[in-house]
């Protein structure tokens, strides 16, 4: 049963992710379609879409905690495209990885610099 | 012996962390000095003193990191000190802890909550 | 605004946590309300409540959860408190942590140890 | 030298891991042979062969905290065969891991959701 | 029932961790008595009993996990003590800690520092 | 600008990991050069050419933190390398492994052992 929380989180997980999101949607329908719905509803729909920061701090935010958690590279992934959709320079993802660097050590943020370098590379970013 | 990059970690600590960094630093003096002098030069003159990023992303990087990390409650509790001295309202710092909530689960979020708690009672802070 | 996923939230909560989940709800008050609300609507409304597992089984995924992931002694306190309402006996708390040793190593599960000998004490339970 | 420890540890493997299990520790024949040993001993002839918990309990166990440890994909392989081998339902798996969604954050989850998708691909079980 | 394994752990227990060591047993008689078994039997009698390594390195090795895994002070505790016991110098201990530091972070190894100043402390030891 | 903690880093770098090094280094020039920048001047300048403890215990420490951390297979396989590069015998590595099982569990261990053995076989090494 669709809710306004689902119809909210859709719309916010669109703006986000784009078809990445969709994708991770639609890859859990024949498992585990409730954590679909969750992840729609609570996550973007309780969560990303309350008012206080904005949805490039929001994503920033996300990478960061993908990044310190480690082995999360699948979802880094979604959330660099992300990060890029909402208007974050790929400059500024890479310096969020290298502010990094003293609070996680550098295997995590060279995982993560090699994740952003697929995700830029497949969309044609040349950083300057 | 002193250097540029010593230096320039120093103004950002002081900026940063204020006294609370300095004792940070003070404590290490008679186990472990240069740890101190290394968490100066580079964590603070090479990484925090980059552009790109404001200081308030800086910090909001930390608290993220240090909350994703887990066991960091001490560095915590320094940050979010940081945080508000660079000028992060309390209240943004207690949404940049409930972004996290879907990719770390609430314990981790709940630790961080109430270091905050701890620090806004000793500045005085109530929250709107 | 209380609604259908909060009240069925709480009856949950109280039926797991007692007055231990109540105080945690009500610590957050002044600092993070909609955080003690997501915890209700979320953790307890959409998850607890769901069928397929019994309150039991559920009780000890958390407790596995919360010692694997380390740094989280106050929700395991909680949990283990949670465990015993829904009645979980002592002994297999104990020999649940057991099961993870060859998972997480012995340290995490000695830290689990301890704080299942704290609230078995305050609870006057002897172990047979 | 085999011992007792030894042979009620290999019925142990086999009952959960089946040929898996034997993989295993074949494949660590030429490196680290005693750490086949170990596995055998310890963990499965010391920790699983133990009263208190069924099997179903124990393997439920070993998926929460492979889950929430993250980066053992390969070992969560291993334990969803053996969760089905010893007879959890495939919905239970999922329901698992949807229960450590509030502790653990949704990219675990869904790292593990992926790893379930594909064991059950490879035994052809269609969820209901 | 004591056995060989048991007898060798207990013999390598004392050398190693003391006093310490024992009082960690101890405090396991009441509610997990075989935690304690299984700690001086697969710890102290398998592992720690091999050849190939000093008990230096094993207490070095012990030191550098615990670290990295964070949350584990109170066994970092007993194992800075063990390390100190085995004749690793104190300098070396602070050393090795440092090392860590481009792998796991600042945060980590101030914990660890902090842990290592309260034991140095209590031992009556002055860094050089 | 050169200066001389990257001239130092870069010699230390070479000495220990060889090509593997300089590849990593090389694969961040067009998307993050000064985190290579950092990695040669700070963790190979700055703390492995320190003195009190020798290149086989660094490398020793390395390992053990970055198997402990998890999903760090990528740097521990430059490690493994730079710990055979620095003269420790393959079967002192696999015992270090070893050493970590109470310390980490086993499937922390098993994932390095799978690293060790690809490497091994790259370098044609047999094992006693």
């Amino acid at each position: 049963m669709k809710n306004e929380r689902f119809e909210m989180g859709t719309e916010m997980l669109n703006k986000v992710d784009g078809h990445a999101g969709e994708n991770v949607i639609a890859s859990l329908e024949n498992i585990a379609p409730d954590l679909g719905k969750f992840t729609i509803e609570f996550a973007f729909g309780d969560i990303y879409s309350r008012p206080s920061l904005t949805l490039q701090e929001r994503e920033m935010i996300t990478i960061v905690s993908l990044l310190t958690a480690g082995g999360c590279e699948t979802q880094l992934e979604v959330h660099i495209n992300g990060s890029l959709n909402v208007g974050i320079p790929p400059e500024k993802i890479i310096e969020t990885f290298l502010q990094c660097v003293p609070y996680t050590g550098f295997p995590k943020v060279l995982n993560a610099v090699n994740v952003a370098k697929k995700v830029f590379s497949t969309r044609n970013i040349l950083l300057k």
